[in-house]
């Protein structure tokens, strides 16, 4: 076919999450006529990132180097250990300011529908981080769907015989929310997780 | 920093059409934590075709070669000429199998907000085109959109003097659509371009 080259792209694109048939249609040709110099960089970057990448041999991020930066910084809590599924919501966890310790990233969650198991996660790195000796609270933070869920169920199991803090982070009405829009699921939680005012 | 080429290719992947900045880093973790083949293959088409494609000397749509299939193939009817905005439009139009002659493809259109003026589309090429002497009627297939009605506009001021057949495609209430449903422009322009039932 003559344009085989565009269908490759357009096929290609189809990769990326999110896009489908059109999308990956109005993306090559996007790329094609108004953004070859953003093409070419696109291209490049996703080599170099494939080369340049692996994971940092404690918390698991991505990094160019064997240690990444955080993991390095003496100016973190060694002894508190937040989980977390993706480098993204270890990003999200800064930038709420709120946290100063490590962290392990899983890269991903328990799913069973897409075949990844607590075995795929590759836990036994995880395990020789909470017991190097220093780590004294766990702190699950997957996220509060169904995956995120039976991997937090997982990982507490799986941590409960140790001599550590385990905790979740908390589920309830968001900052800033009305009860009139919170679904029933949340707002029951909520109220089963109320906090007592007096003490 | 240390992540720098993830980041490279967070803001890379930006110049994607609707790739904000939520779904970049998405689509970054996506490509290198489980697509790594996906995104290798992602990286050579997009240098492939940045490569191979050009211009078909005829229709100006993407080929691999000097002239594309379509304006080598002598089953086509070369009388007519259609003009479309992008490659994605012409396989529209090929879709419908309502239209068996030649193609010209604008590769965008007059968009004053973007700076694309009339002369931003080359239009030199297409003019050659219309003036080959066996060309007799051109239709202007143009988006609905105010940036292709614009560009229809000065598609037909530009033909008008020339001894072509030039119409442009209907615009009214969609097959299957309900008069409830349709926009009151839209209802509007069907209203005004009625055709008359018996001659």
């Amino acid at each position: 076919m003559q344009t085989s080259s565009l269908e490759a792209l357009t096929t290609a694109l189809r990769c990326l999450p999110g896009v489908g048939p059109k999308s990956a249609q109005r993306m090559a040709f996007h790329l094609m006529q108004r953004e070859r110099a953003g093409a070419d960089r696109l291209a490049k970057s996703i080599l170099h990132a494939l080369e340049a990448l692996r994971h940092c041999r404690y918390c698991n991020t991505f990094t160019e180097d064997e240690v990444c930066e955080r993991c390095r910084s003496p100016k973190r809590d060694a002894s508190q250990l937040c989980i977390v599924e993706t480098p993204i919501d270890m990003a999200m966890m800064e930038q709420t300011l709120a946290y100063s310790g490590m962290y392990y990233v899983l890269m991903g969650c328990v799913s069973p529908l897409d075949g990844v198991g607590i075995r795929e996660l590759g836990l036994e790195k995880l395990l020789e981080r909470v017991d190097d000796g220093v780590v004294r609270e766990v702190v699950i933070a997957t996220n509060f769907t169904n995956e995120g869920e039976i991997t937090a169920h997982f990982l507490t199991e799986m941590l409960k015989p140790r001599p550590l803090r385990v905790s979740r982070i908390a589920r309830g009405v968001p900052v800033g929310g009305e009860l009139e829009y919170v679904d029933a699921g949340t707002l029951a939680q909520a109220f089963r997780e109320r906090r007592s005012l007096v003490e």
